[in-house]
């Protein structure tokens, strides 16, 4: 690895009391070049600007997938990230469905924690606190051609984050639009994903909502995912969600409930999702609690879903009555090392890695 | 506008008898960048990078949309653009899709007509050259939350090219994989939907296949594009193409083929495309060709069709027997200022705009 420290830190101006969401970056970023049918030396430098022009491939034709990770602090200030090995091995499989190339673990987890060391002060300790972290790898060829790039860059990008106390929300199942083909990227985490999304959403919050239920789009009977997040529905005391697929995300907060919620006792289906199943269980009052899980926020429980001209209200819960609410302080108990992790998802981040490597 | 000439003009290394497509850059690019609500003013600037962090959100979320177009010198050295408001509804329309702020007629037009005007000297004459364009928009905002971006940039950038003679082609016809949902964005020319198609491709080839033929991802029952063109099918004398949706996109050449074809009374049916119809018409004798039309290769004949374990062979045609190479010659000489243009598609870009302007 290549390091080239900052002279100038920004962590001055960096005030932990006082966070936004994604806009502040930490002192340094991980930079690794491909080409040549080879990944270059990785290299751990100031976050900053990088030459581009506007035929970069990346933005032309949309080779580029991601990661959404966390680092967390403990109340003794060690550092953790939090089954990193996931977000390894996913990105892997994006980059494999966008044909692109793969990156080794030395590259991922090794520039993770070099990264992560290095700015460490620059994580934020308290309730929803922590390191938001950006792993991605896009095409930076130069061509006007439509096919395969021949040049990529992996980088790592983080920003401090603070999940404030998020109110529950209105989502809209969709009848029309839709996020995934089968047969296509939606189990990738493509950039183009995100981008297809964003209109439908911004047409159901002019009708009130804040997210979208996205369904099949062959017939819209099915829960696929929430906003950008995979969704559990729970009747009486069943949680339901839909398996993963080539058009669902292998969401790590989603196997990390799912997991959470057996060691528990609770009972959980792992199986298609029918939207006329929820409603029905509406209409029985057996529809307890429907929510979203993902890395940014945790969890975020809905207060209400709209199907066409309906708009079903769910029951309001106690933190204890709510099984969404008690996954996820469990969740964050484990990743910011308040309990213990019989799972061994936590992976501590030694200090002064570079130092002693 | 805002007027930047280079100093360092590359024309003297560029080679009209020797190009390649879409790897060297005209001198000079178009760049106007959108914050606060407005777009900024169009400056006309050197080929070369700009300043990006791997923050920008373009490569992170895929909020990125392009249009490809070309510019035609004629014997007399005359310049000829092709339908471009065709390809500046679109942009709007797609940009609109992706939840892009849309530009104006003078940037796309204006800035279109500047930038072919400047680097004239960079168009190649003759049978199958001229200068690639690619407008883009894309968000350029740094920030790492899946929203809707702040800050955009347009640019216009361009090639020379070289169409040569291309070789029939073997294309297989898609029964798992698909490019476009139903509600998505497949009718945008979204950066995302190219890199979708890669992967597949790639594995087609593995077949010996050049390209797929996409169909409908619930059902695969119906065609819808053929990599990255709209396509036609011919049955004895009749055309066939499916018609535009959310899923199909609104391509220029397409638009023109269907013209071309009407006025010279050939029969065309935008209808669905049955797959099973094809296979029956192949086994009849009745199909008579099948291909594909774009911007930048403007017809690719098709020698085979894959489909399942079979492979349909089609006939060889003359130029004279097939519709393909017909309407392909008709487009050709209108684009190229060969031929007198009833349908008012050329687009004559004056000398000096803008020292006249």
């Amino acid at each position: 690895m290549i390091i080239q420290k900052t002279s100038n830190s920004r962590i001055g101006e960096f005030d932990p009391e006082n966070i936004g969401f994604g806009t502040a970056f930490i002192d340094h970023m991980i930079v690794c070049e491909y080409e040549n049918g080879k990944w270059g030396e990785v290299r751990l430098m100031p976050y900053g600007p990088l030459p581009f022009t506007p035929a970069m491939m990346g933005v032309n034709y949309g080779q580029a997938c991601f990661e959404g990770m966390k680092a967390y602090k403990d109340k003794d200030g060690e550092v953790y990230l939090f089954r990193p090995e996931k977000n390894f091995e996913r990105i892997n499989k994006s980059a494999k469905r966008l044909a692109m190339p793969e990156i080794t673990e030395e590259m991922f987890i090794g520039g993770l924690k070099a990264l992560v060391d290095m700015d460490r002060n620059w994580i934020p300790y308290g309730e929803g606190k922590s390191l938001y972290i950006r792993p991605l790898i896009f095409a930076t060829e130069e061509a006007l051609k439509a096919r395969i790039a021949n040049k990529y860059m992996f980088a790592i990008v983080a920003t401090p984050v603070q999940s404030y106390y998020t109110e529950p929300v209105s989502v809209k199942i969709s009848d029309f639009y839709s996020r995934a083909a089968s047969g296509g990227v939606g189990s990738a985490k493509a950039a183009g994903n995100y981008a297809a999304s964003f209109y439908p959403t911004k047409l159901a919050a002019e009708e009130g909502y804040e997210q979208i239920i996205w369904t099949d789009d062959a017939t819209h009977k099915y829960f696929e995912e929430s906003g950008t997040m995979n969704v559990f529905v729970r009747i009486n005391d069943t949680i339901y969600t839909p398996p993963t697929s080539e058009k669902i995300l292998d969401g790590v907060t989603r196997d990390s409930f799912l997991q959470l919620a057996k060691h528990r006792g609770i009972d959980v289906k792992v199986e298609p999702v029918e939207v006329a199943k929820v409603l029905e269980a509406h209409s029985k009052e057996e529809l307890i609690e429907v929510w979203g899980v993902g890395t940014a926020v945790v969890t975020s429980v809905f207060k209400a879903i709209g199907y066409k001209d309906q708009k079903l209200t769910l029951p309001e819960l106690s933190e204890e009555e709510s099984f969404a609410l008690t996954l996820k302080k469990a969740l964050v108990d484990i990743q910011t090392n308040k309990a213990e992790d019989p799972f061994g998802w936590r992976v501590k981040v030694e200090k002064h890695i570079l130092e002693t490597a």
